[in-house]
């Protein structure tokens, strides 16, 4: 039992060699020999490259368990994401994966509601869910918010959700969003519409964000939202211990280290990290939309929060960026019935306004479950037909 | 009074256009039309672009104060360093640099104890301070530990710090470690050897974090270290709140993000928020060693950590990695005498030990300062003499 972590690596070195040079760089070694070890630091904390396949640039290095607090996830980047980024002797290098041995994986309780739990909430067990960012980001105040959040919710959306960069600014205070906003969503459910999520955004310093949760779900948040990457790990595991309200994880930043296929960080540890940590939904990318995308990563990842590990509950990935009614039946063909299809821009921008923006989305839904095109679908439902027209030229299909 | 975040950006599109997306994708915009906006967003939200150098790819934007919770840093980053990142109008985009407004500076402390204090505190007034990893990384047992602490100590380190990969593991509990290292530093100083910093790396999740600082300290460590990149900004600002004593700041995994010179985010930008949170050192590369370095964002981050702003105390940058005394000069020469030169091989790995690697170390510091060229001051001083010539071949001069 041991961590396998999985490098792209560019060098001038060999394979072997680079990955050597990782391994030592991150357990054992340092660029010169030293006369304070012992054998029993070689025999038992030594990594050690495990396998290399030359033909993808790929070095799979073996760290042993004991090198490691696996209950402490900065300690596990400061050694597998740490130093080996810098070394002068890699052009790239790009973490791949991380194989956390199970015992490592049972120290984590992961998230407290799985894909079925969500899906039951809103009545939606055999469809993929449609979600909604509340537009424009950050501005409106709380009764205007809950408008907008309102007209969504009747439009047929199943999950209301804050911008990334709205959390507790002066003209828009989180407490009084949640409870202006689950107000209208009661009044739509009261009107027959069902239940609707509303993830608000409690992202700040970890010595607040918990307080945050707490104060959010006691006036009737039924969701909350963190930015993980910019708040960090630890803080996702306590806010999932903290409240017992699904958490809705935007990984905002990730770009910065994700981006670039040849160095830095990919999704699919960050996803796994995600997960150990409890969060019930994370935004992976959208097959087609606005942001840079990597199909076979958000494969990996799709692959990595649905599927059973170690008995951890699984993880609803979202789609998101730029994706409006015309791009839902590609988005959907990659992540199949189990996600988030979220539309911020591509509900509220609507030519007939909000609630009409979330009918087209729902129908755009509604078409693929049934497998009917969309564009077939549009004919007999005109608030798709009018999305459909009004987007026809952006990006990509149908 | 507002933000100016500076981006280098490549793109298809001009300049201006360029930094008009990332303002709007970052305030206001989305990537459609939307009914929801007020004419107040647009007059008091919106980013704009402040200026543009088309010779050096250089955008920069302006973000109103209402965008942000000033003492929520990851908010901060939602925006600064948010979705930006994965634009995909955008080849590349680089956060280079931040310029804060007063009022924000002013929302935190800084660090508690400034150059000066460190400097005093080992008495070293006029002259850079010389510091020491412990090596091997990790293995050695707390008593294990105290011994090399001891060794470089007596050959005349200012500060011993822990490996960024060494926490609380098995091997090597933190209590454990401060006790029997401090020991092994007050037995130095009573030897007349005077005081010796022991920065003692409590990097853990953000609900640990504070414990295991006020722990170590109330085992008499006189130092506490952090890895920031993987602990948090805010788990630093809550450490330096909760004890008294400097706080050493690693940067393990910085280069994921940093190392690209066309996409991510400089070092310059982290400097900027460790100082806010109080950080009292920081690793800033070496400007000849094993790691990657880019020595105009080195100086940058000299000048943003040691020269006034808006009162908060100075910080003393620490340079690290592949450094043995053959480096020092060179080192000295650019972050000059104010900051920390650390080796851990390069004294550990001297041919005589530890402690004639620590005087080799510190024997350069006192070539540098009394502008003596380092080879010349070796045919005096042996330690040093066995040093160059061991590492003769390694990395670059004297």
């Amino acid at each position: 039992m041991s961590l396998l972590a999985t490098y792209y690596v560019e060098s001038e070195m060999s394979l072997v060699e680079a990955g050597r040079e990782i391994a030592l760089e991150e357990s054992v070694g340092t660029w010169t020999q030293v006369h304070t070890s012992t054998d029993w630091i070689e025999k038992e904390l030594k990594a050690t490259v495990d396998s290399v396949d030359k033909d993808n640039n790929i070095v799979v290095v073996d760290y042993p368990d004991k090198l490691f607090e696996y209950d402490n996830i900065p300690q596990i980047l400061s050694i597998v994401a740490g130093n080996l980024f810098g070394l002068s002797e890699l052009k790239n290098v790009r973490l791949e994966n991380l194989k956390f041995p199970e015992k490592a994986v049972k120290m984590y309780s992961g998230p407290k509601h799985n894909i079925k739990d969500l899906k039951e909430f809103v009545d939606a067990e055999n469809r993929p869910l449609v979600g909604t960012i509340v537009k424009p980001k950050v501005g409106l105040s709380p009764k205007e918010t809950s408008k907008v959040a309102y007209e969504a919710a009747i439009g047929g959306v199943d999950l209301i959700k804050d911008d990334e960069t709205l959390t507790n600014q002066d003209f828009c205070g989180y407490i009084d969003r949640v409870v202006n906003v689950m107000e209208m969503l009661d009044k739509a459910k009261e009107e027959g519409h069902g239940n609707t999520f509303y993830a608000v955004n409690i992202t700040s310093s970890c010595n607040e964000i918990v307080d945050r949760a707490v104060n959010a779900v006691e006036h009737g948040a039924n969701m909350v939202m963190v930015d993980v990457i910019t708040t960090g790990y630890s803080a996702l595991k306590m806010i999932s211990n903290a409240v017992d309200v699904p958490v809705h994880v935007h990984r905002t930043m990730h770009a910065a280290m994700t981006r670039n296929p040849k160095h830095g960080i990919s999704m699919l540890p960050i996803s796994k990290l995600v997960r150990l940590c409890g969060g019930t939904q994370l935004h992976t990318g959208s097959y087609h939309g606005k942001m840079h995308g990597n199909t076979k990563e958000i494969d990996a990842c799709k692959q990595a929060l649905t599927t059973e590990w170690h008995g951890l509950k699984n993880v609803l990935p979202v789609a998101s960026g730029g994706i409006h009614p015309g791009l839902v039946a590609n988005n959907l063909d990659g992540y199949g019935e189990n996600c988030i299809v979220q539309a911020g821009g591509g509900i509220h921008g609507h030519p007939d306004g909000t609630q009409a923006g979330a009918k087209a989305m729902k129908q755009a839904i509604d078409a693929w479950t049934k497998k009917i095109p969309t564009k077939q679908y549009a004919e007999t439902h005109k608030e798709l037909k009018t999305a459909l027209n009004h987007w026809e030229k952006s990006t990509t299909p149908p």
